[in-house]
C-alpha cells in the first residue's frame, strides 16, 4: 500500500527525478489511475489506510477526504492555489499543508501575455478559418494601443506587468486588496477600483486567488459594465468569472473576446466550446516543462522530507489560515443574518 | 476615370482619413474591386489610361503592368516589402517609388511574439481540441528555457528581439547578410550562420525580404537540419520557405509546429490547412489599428504629394534598386551558365 498518494496528473512525465527521488527513499508511491482530475469521491477512495503524504493537484482535499485517511497527515501542493484544500480542517486534525507559491508565476504570466496577444489580434479566430479554408484578415490593436487592467498584483500579476513593458506603454490600471505601492516606482500605472477597470479597460487580466469573496465576482453585471469589444483573460482559477454569464454576454455578441485557462469544473466541457472568439486553453498555465518540473520536485522533496522526519521548508503560512477562517465566518455571519 | 488606383484591401475601414484626404484634394479614386489580392492581369485591366499613382499592397507590379498604365508615374507600397515591384523596370519607365518602411514593424514584430508563445505553450492545439470537447493539457517551454534564431535583424528582426528580453534570457543566435554589430550593445547575442540557427535553434523565425536569393530559402534540406521538435516562425513573405517541404515535413512528424502568416499566393489554400499543428494567419503581421492606418496615412500622403507635383519624402532608397540590380545580374550569369 503506498505512503504517498500522487494525484495531480500528468507528473513525473517529462522528468521523472520526482519519481526517482521517492524510490531513491524507499517510500511507496501511487500516481493517480483516473489519468484525470479527481472527484471527492474518488479521492476517498484512493487515500488508503496507509498514506501518509499527499503530492497534491487542485482536486478537492475536503474534510471528509481527511478523515477518510487515518494516516494522512501532510499534503503538499503541486502549485499556489489552496482553494481546493480545506486548511482549517487540515489543522483539527494534525495535518500539515505545503506549497510551491513561486514556481508556476513565470510560466503563468508568459501564457497570460501569449493569450493577451492571441486575443488583441485575432490569431485564433483566423487560425480556426484557414483550416477551413477561409481567408479573413482580421484587423488587431497593439499592447501600447489599449487600455489593460490587471486584477491581483501579486507573484503572477505584477510578472505580466513586467513582460507588458517590452511592448510600449499601454494605460494600466490596476486593482489588488491591499495596493503594493512598491509596484508604482517600477511601472507607470493607477490603482482602480474593480469598477473602473471593468468600465474603462480594452483589456482585463484576471490574477486573484481562488477565495469566497472572489468566487462568482465576475458575472452578467460586471460583464455588462465592459466595452462592447473588452476582452477578458482569465489564467487564475475557475469559478473567479461566472461560466454561464460569460456565454450568454459572448452569444449576445458582448465583448471582443476572451481567453479562459481555468474553469469551474476540469477537464472542461460546456458552452463556451461553442463560442469561436472564446480562446479555450486546458489549465496549462503552469505547464511549462521548467515550472512544471521546479514545482513536482519541490512538492516532492517537500513530502519526502515529511516522511523521513525531517523539517518543512515550504509550509503554507499563517495568513492563508486566517483568510479561510475570515471567509468562513463571513458566510456563517451571512447565513445567520439571511436565516 | 479614377487618376488614383488603390489595391490594397482592406484600405480606409477603420480610418477613413486617407479617402478623405484624397476627396479633400479632389483627386478622383477606385478602392480594388475584386476584394482581394489581385493578379498580374487583373491589375493590367485596372490600371486605366488615368491612373497616375498606384497606393499598392503586395500584388505584383510588373514591367507588364507599368507598360498598360501609360499615365503612371509613381507607386506608393503601404508597407516595405519590395518584391512585388520590379524596380528596374519603374526607373526605365520614369515612375517613381515611394513605401513605408516604418510604420509596419512594432505590429509585425508583436505579431510574431504571439505566435512565438502560441507555439511553444499549444495554445492553438489546446483551443481546436476544446472547442471540440476534448481536454489536453500541453506541456511547453519557456522563452527563457530555449534556443531562438533570428534570420534577418533588421527593422523587424530586432525589434523581435527587443520584445524577447522581458521573457528572461533565453540563447540567442542571429544572422544577417551584414552583420549589425551595434545589436551586440543591446542584447547578449551570438551571430551564427543560417546552417548553425537550423541545427541548433528550438525556435527559428524568419525577418528577411523576400528577394532571388531568399526565395526557396529553407526547403526540405534545410528542415531536415532541423531538431525533431523545432518551432518555425514566418512573418516575413511567403515563398521564403517552400510550403510543399515544410507540409511533408510537418506531415512526416518532423518539427514540433509552424507559425505560418505569409504565403506564396494569398489568399492561401493550401494543404498546411490539414495539418493541426501548423498555426496560420491571413498576412496579419502589420494589421493593427494604428500601423495600418499609419501606413495607409503615409502612402496616401505620399500618393497624394506626386500628383501634387510635391517633392516626396519616403522615395525608395538607392539601396533597394541595387539589390534588385544584383539578383537580376545573378539570374543571367546562372541563366548563361547552365545554358
Amino acid at each position: 500500500m503506498p505512503r504517498c498518494l500522487i494525484t495531480t496528473v500528468p507528473f513525473g512525465e517529462r522528468n521523472n527525478f520526482p519519481l526517482e527521488m521517492l524510490e531513491a527513499n524507499d517510500i511507496s508511491f501511487l500516481i493517480n489511475p483516473h489519468n484525470r482530475k479527481l472527484t471527492e469521491e474518488q479521492l476517498i477512495e484512493l487515500v488508503s489506510n496507509n498514506v501518509e503524504s499527499i503530492v497534491a493537484g487542485t482536486e478537492p482535499i475536503t474534510r471528509r477526504v481527511m478523515e477518510a485517511a487515518p494516516k494522512l497527515r501532510h499534503i503538499s501542493r503541486v502549485g499556489i492555489g489552496l482553494d481546493s484544500v480545506d486548511l482549517l480542517a487540515a489543522r483539527d486534525l494534525g495535518i500539515k499543508v505545503s506549497y510551491t507559491p513561486d514556481a508556476p508565476a513565470p510560466a503563468v504570466a508568459e501564457l497570460t501575455i501569449g493569450l493577451m496577444l492571441s486575443l488583441l489580434r485575432g490569431v485564433h479566430l483566423s487560425n480556426a478559418e484557414l483550416h477551413q479554408g477561409k481567408w479573413t484578415r482580421y484587423f488587431g490593436r497593439r499592447i501600447a494601443e489599449v487600455t489593460i487592467g490587471i486584477i491581483g498584483v501579486g507573484r503572477i500579476g505584477s510578472r505580466v506587468l513586467r513582460r507588458l513593458g517590452a511592448f510600449g506603454t499601454p494605460r494600466l490600471l490596476v486593482n489588488d486588496v491591499l495596493p503594493n505601492l512598491e509596484l508604482n516606482r517600477e511601472f507607470k500605472l493607477e490603482w482602480a477600483s474593480k469598477d473602473v477597470i471593468y468600465r474603462e479597460a480594452d483589456l482585463i487580466s484576471l490574477h486573484v486567488p481562488l477565495t469566497s469573496r472572489t468566487f462568482g465576482m465576475i458575472g452578467s453585471d460586471q460583464l455588462a459594465m465592459m466595452k462592447s469589444d473588452a476582452l477578458l483573460v482569465n489564467t487564475s482559477r475557475g469559478g473567479i468569472i461566472q461560466e454561464d454569464a460569460l456565454f450568454n454576454s459572448l452569444k449576445s455578441g458582448h465583448l471582443g473576446g476572451a481567453a479562459i485557462d481555468v474553469f469551474e469544473n476540469e477537464p472542461y466541457s460546456g458552452d463556451l466550446s461553442s463560442i469561436e472568439r472564446c480562446l479555450l486553453t486546458a489549465h496549462m498555465g503552469s505547464m511549462s516543462l521548467d515550472c512544471r518540473t521546479r514545482m513536482e520536485i519541490e512538492a516532492t522533496e517537500e513530502a519526502i522530507r515529511f516522511m523521513l522526519g525531517k523539517a518543512l521548508l515550504s509550509e503554507v503560512p499563517e495568513d492563508e489560515y486566517k483568510v479561510q477562517e475570515f471567509h468562513l465566518r463571513s458566510e456563517k455571519i451571512q447565513h445567520e443574518l439571511l436565516n
